[in-house]
């Protein structure tokens, strides 16, 4: 299966922005017609490409996304502002586009001025280069420090017929999305009337790109934009049944890219999947499940694949919830039970803890006793490679 | 100057509970007629010792503390409470005391077991080895993953006459103390009522123990203990001036034993001093200052002195906070203004940058422009030694 939508084309550059070797520009178009909806950082500090493309989405449907990577333009003032402006300008320019088609986006280092020449030389290129079958070189060109691409396709047979989702992402560190994360693109060849295509965006958001985290850094950037085209089946008259295959289909994309963005997190070794249940609300299990996903000393334990659950106890204790009883409280890493009502389990062994943190994907099982909410976080270990990463990057 | 309070007396032992090559165990005495007041973690799975001090100080004045490092005793369930009592009840028969005038501690391993004899083996060795001077054998007893034992001495110059404070604490990792840092004790010769001992402590503790983080993650044991022994001025019935002058001798020394342990933190290179003024109100200010403390990014940037300002803006933008107005951010780092009227500041240079990052102690400057309140915090910088620490504490 080829990862091709009817309707959406993609190119790359190589811009030189900051990676002299490869690609770090990405043209999209959209074709006549196709609706597109996006979520975004809540970052208060959002970059200058972010605020555009909030507003031009709000004005428009978008004809054409411009994606470099290298600089995030974030941090910029008012010179920023103008320079994600000029670009989107040129990118009109060279289109025959209206200005507020574009969408700007950027990813990168943050507080330096992003240079406008770069996207100038590369226009006539990345128009001229615009194929259907452009998707796994715009993945790679949109990378910064993810040491792996991130695309995806799917084909859902649905009554109505079959409809064919493809994604890509990029992001390894500073994620901690609110709202979406740092550069996510998704098209289908479905046909879906705008209002739904955000309702469905948001909905797929929850349990995929707004769960996750690796260092509990939102980026000034994070964006993730749902595309349309209307190639394919018309969902806007679709009856329940379709609709729902549709958004299983859509929601099990962006899990996977998200597992696959944190799988690829800044010298993640291993794959972290933190469940809380019978919670009292949504809002208290997430808040305990990302309590401990953040917190320094669990990461670090399982990196070395150490059963050390005491810290895990110790993030639960400190979450900012409401009162609990300690005897409701049951914990399991993989299937071995470490806390029973409150207690160390008796039959636990550090044997078998061990074990259950060995391998590279680890399952953390909490069970709150105070309700019946729960919610899914994915995040990964803390690693040496990790600051040795963050300590180097802009050197 | 040395650091006897008259009417406090210590000792330590090698009880081998997990370094069997040092003093592990610490038993301090207060004279008949001492007061004491104590602060404790908020961590809800606080460990038993915790419980226990806490129902014992409230019940009668204390006559022993009884610490031990290696074994946290958290965790632990109904075993490891009825080893914390068994561990006063023998010190209490040691010391022909009441058991519920004995204060028992513990720091270490959390979800271990304590065992109860290395208490019994040291007893008559510590109560034969109880002396004024033991204060520094006692602040190297307890340590765990320190590098250096901190135990400060003040004699504060009052109109009433002289005041002698000496005080000793423990901490270097699992550092974000929601109530006290886990384990300081304080003590002064002073003569001061239970109630108001406990109103110097919560008043010092603000913005020192309770104004520290190094990983974010509370201690499930943190405690923090001031002793007064009546054996010098008597502060009961003092005037303000007198007071005040104890105070900011007890503040001082509180916040130096806090920052001696941040400047220990757990492969910290860099003491880091977040200051956040013109917040709309104290909670503000403090959550954006620990939102910049806790930031792996800020942390190991800082770690590599590399001014890497984008991620410190992010920290902002991502706080909890209600809304502000960019245009009214400053950020300074040292001298160096970086963010004015929230653009980067005309002036700005990376040389400039560098060198303010370039120390041993790095001053971060946050003004909100929301109102008058303002929090200082303090952190350390986020480096390998730090992940190889706790990924090898318990192997």
């Amino acid at each position: 299966m080829n990862n091709k939508i009817a309707g959406i084309k993609l190119a790359s550059a190589a811009g030189a922005i900051c990676y002299p070797e490869r690609d770090d520009i990405v043209l999209i178009e959209l074709c006549e017609g196709a609706t597109c909806a996006g979520v975004f950082t809540l970052n208060r500090f959002c970059a200058a490409p972010v605020e555009i493309a909030k507003q031009n989405l709000k004005a428009t449907n978008p004809r054409y996304l411009i994606i470099n990577s290298g600089n995030a333009n974030a941090g910029t003032g008012e010179v920023g502002f103008r320079n994600a402006q000029a670009v989107c300008r040129h990118v009109g320019a060279a289109t025959f586009t209206a200005m507020n088609q574009i969408l700007p986006f950027s990813t990168g280092v943050i507080g330096q001025q992003l240079p406008v020449q770069p996207f100038i030389n590369c226009l006539p290129e990345l128009k001229n280069n615009l194929t259907e079958a452009g998707w796994e070189q715009a993945a790679k060109a949109i990378m910064t420090t993810d040491l792996v691409k991130k695309c995806l396709t799917k084909e859902i047979q649905t009554e109505a017929g079959l409809i064919k989702i493809t994604g890509m992402a990029k992001g390894s560190g500073m994620i901690c999305p609110n709202m979406a994360t740092m550069l996510a693109y998704i098209a289908t060849d479905a046909k879906i009337a705008n209002a739904d295509l955000q309702d469905y965006l948001n909905q797929a958001m929850q349990d995929s790109f707004n769960a996750i985290t690796v260092d509990g850094d939102t980026s000034t950037n994070d964006a993730c934009i749902l595309m349309a085209t209307g190639k394919g089946i018309d969902l806007t008259n679709a009856n329940t049944t379709v609709i729902n295959q549709f958004l299983t289909g859509l929601n099990q994309i962006c899990y996977e890219l998200a597992e696959a963005i944190i799988k690829d997190g800044e010298g993640a070794t291993k794959l972290i999947k933190i469940k809380v249940s019978a919670a009292k609300n949504r809002e208290e299990a997430r808040e305990v499940a990302y309590t401990v996903a953040h917190s320094p000393l669990v990461k670090t334990a399982l990196f070395a694949s150490d059963a050390n659950w005491g810290r895990i106890l110790a993030a639960v204790g400190r979450a900012k919830i409401s009162p609990f009883e300690l005897n409701k409280i049951q914990i399991r890493m993989g299937d071995v039970q470490i806390i029973k009502d409150g207690e160390p389990a008796s039959d636990y062994s550090e044997e078998r803890g061990t074990e259950a943190v060995s391998g590279k994907e680890i399952n953390i099982d909490i069970e709150m006793g105070t309700g019946k909410a729960q919610a899914h976080i994915l995040t990964c270990d803390l690693t040496c490679e990790y600051v040795s990463i963050n300590a180097e990057y802009r050197t």
